[in-house]
């Protein structure tokens, strides 16, 4: 017998039932927001997965050359894709572009606990909005998603850094442009690597620098309010020019909590400069979403990227945006005990006689041509106890009797298979009388 | 600048916006009948196509070797994933099995109008029912579907033929058991081949016998009434045992005749013996949905396959089921005027001085949580008559605006973007207020 490959995902009716109810969740919370959806191919040229990662990306990816000789992988992640698409036709679009997506993507990762070679990302991005209104915008958007779940501040919170923060500090410490990607790999690891460690690491890119780079950086990870930061800030020895461009940065850090706190964000909130974000595109404010009970991935992050539009080909445009997936998030909704489901919708059986069967065919058609989820034996000459039986193990919610008595009055039975309460109705009001159904109360 | 992959489509927000309704109502309708939706990878091995398709599926398919040294496609088709799955767990599930699925699938093809190398089909299948109540109901599916869109019998047509009477035929031609895939091959060239060159190919592989197929064939592709069907049969030349089979044949030809009728089907099924599908795997009833008023490509087809699933390697599962494509539908709808949409939802837009920002974001972030559409303008010294413009910009229903005299009465002004008109809401009723809009009547 076949079988999925190692790291792919077969989706049986319960499982499949979850996943789109969260997609459903993930659509709703992001259209209440303003955004609107987009799709692209899942296959893309290897080139513009290169382009943006550089070329150690193609280890992680499923490429090939396809029959036309074109080298294509399947996309890892979205924002090439985003990227390329609103590039093409940011000239004609207005500003604000606020667009989600839900779509497949593709890492040949060895498959582990969180992590699969195929899994579904929200992707959710502004484009075109230097200002910090849109990093409001995108951590509020991003805020909401959770509690379309009904997750609080008590389950999850989101980790606010800002890239730029970083470039002062560098500024400061004298480190040379072609070293900085180095310095952020290393406070990127500072939480899982001890002191010596990262020093020795860090010392073969940055020298002597190392030591003092490691001890300031974790004073600066270390500080979770804006006093604080601002005090850092003027505790650094910087040029007139950059002691300028840090207070305007400053400013920026106070409008963004200031709107944050005005849209309700400040429970889910924390400032962290030690989030840096490991992809290297990232340009101002990052930030990583993390449960609050245990140890666990990040359950989403983003940030402003305002120079990959650009990288790509297309004209420079600001962005900003988060990316979550399901994984994860299906992970953590089960262990809060928030795991989300469709709404229980009315779900009929037809129980007929043969000689019943031209009327209760009619109401099947008109039934189901009005929305309503109607089953019915396919053993035409079953009995009604039979049936009945056939109904409450196709998990349906009421039983619609064609009787000869009852049709003789134009009417059926319904019976409500939990309660086993039962009434007649007339044939004509079948499709109110089951839209007025409230299951939770039947 | 990059491009998608030839034959591959960038849904910007428009486009998206319908396909999701397509989607939607699919999902509607294939679900009222009962069926419930499952999912597989896009990326399967590349036996699993082999298996069951032949050596030739291998020449129209995106496929490589992956890091793991795995022979890897991408599916072209849903029918072999089915397959897998249900197989796999075909003994432990209740019968019938009614699963429906929306996704991609991918052939490297020609691009051409209506064919794209990747596309997304609905595909709704029933497993475990040997009788015709299962391949009426699937039929009764199809139409469901069709009708979901506002389409009527004056729009589209399901052509319904049937394996087995080609196989009786070839019982009275005498046609040997490994030419048969042949003459069916012929017999689905009949509409677009002429005589001569359709005798001297089939020639080639019946001999002389060529010529009489032909004819008789004509014949049988000729009879769109179950009467004719029956009296053709009378006059086939067959043995007792065959002549059993038939009548046998005829009588499920009869009760899936009256099962349809019954349902509300008649209007839209034609007999139609000229329909054979290409695929190898059927075995009994098949089907095509085709467009009433023009000439195009199926709109869907399907049928009865008996022996699939067994031949991936699980237990004999009887089948029947259908597929329909994203292009042509959404190519159909168009030609009818029945593109179709997503429900008219407000969309409102915040418009607010910096003073009544607090309070106007209080609003933002709650009716958002109440699943209203919400935008405001990144400009926050914006005048009120410019955020107005970037309302209607922006395709906004209604502006709320947030003046201090409203906000000194505890209301805001809602404010109707297409009539003009205006009233005071208080801020408490916002959400039960714009919930009771009616877009069609404002």
């Amino acid at each position: 017998m076949f079988e999925s490959l190692p790291g792919f995902r077969d989706f049986y009716p319960e499982d499949y039932e979850v996943r789109q109810a969260l997609f459903q969740r993930w659509k709703n919370a992001v259209e209440s927001a303003g955004f609107v959806g987009y799709d692209g191919p899942v296959l893309e040229s290897l080139d513009l997965y290169i382009e943006k990662s550089g070329e150690e990306i193609v280890e992680q990816l499923f490429h090939f050359v396809d029959k036309g000789g074109r080298r294509v992988a399947l996309r890892p992640e979205m924002t090439p894709t985003l990227g390329r698409m609103a590039g093409s036709k940011a000239n004609g679009m207005r500003k604000p572009v606020k667009w989600y997506n839900i779509g497949d993507h593709f890492r040949f990762e060895r498959p582990q606990k969180g992590r699969t070679r195929c899994f579904t990302q929200l992707n959710v991005d502004i484009l075109g909005e230097a200002g910090v209104a849109a990093d409001a915008e995108s951590i509020h958007t991003l805020i909401l998603v959770f509690r379309a779940f009904g997750l609080t501040g008590e389950d999850f919170y989101i980790r606010l850094s800002d890239r730029e923060l970083w470039s002062f500090a560098m500024d400061a410490w004298g480190v040379a442009v072609d070293q900085r990607g180095h310095v952020l790999s290393a406070i990127d690891k500072m939480e899982r690597m001890d002191r010596d460690a990262l020093v020795s690491w860090l010392s073969e890119h940055v020298g002597e620098l190392a030591g003092v780079i490691y001890d300031d950086a974790k004073v600066l990870a270390g500080i979770h309010d804006l006093d604080g930061l601002i005090a850092w800030g003027h505790a650094l020895d910087l040029s007139p020019e950059q002691r300028n461009a840090l207070d305007a940065r400053m400013a920026e850090w106070r409008t963004l909590i200031g709107a944050l706190k005005d849209l309700g964000c400040s429970d889910y909130v924390v400032i962290d400069p030690g989030i840096v974000r490991g992809l290297a595109y990232y340009t101002g404010f990052v930030f990583e979403a993390f449960e609050k009970r245990r140890k666990s991935r990040a359950l989403a992050g983003g940030g402003r990227y305002d120079n990959l539009v650009g990288k790509l080909g297309g004209p420079d445009l600001h962005a900003v945006g988060w990316a979550m997936g399901d994984v994860t998030m299906l992970d953590c909704l089960e262990f809060c005990g928030k795991t989300p489901h469709e709404a229980v919708r009315p779900k009929l059986f037809m129980v007929f006689g043969d000689s019943e069967r031209p009327v209760c065919f009619a109401d099947v058609d008109a039934l189901r041509g009005s929305g309503c989820r109607v089953l019915y034996s396919y053993r035409a000459n079953a009995g009604f106890g039979k049936q009945l039986k056939e109904a409450s193990q196709c998990g349906c919610s009421h039983a619609l009797i064609y009787g000869s008595d009852e049709l003789a009055d134009g009417e059926v039975t319904v019976k409500d298979l939990g309660s086993g309460s039962a009434r007649r109705v007339k044939r004509g009001e079948l499709a109110a009388f089951i839209a007025a159904l409230d299951l939770k109360g039947s």
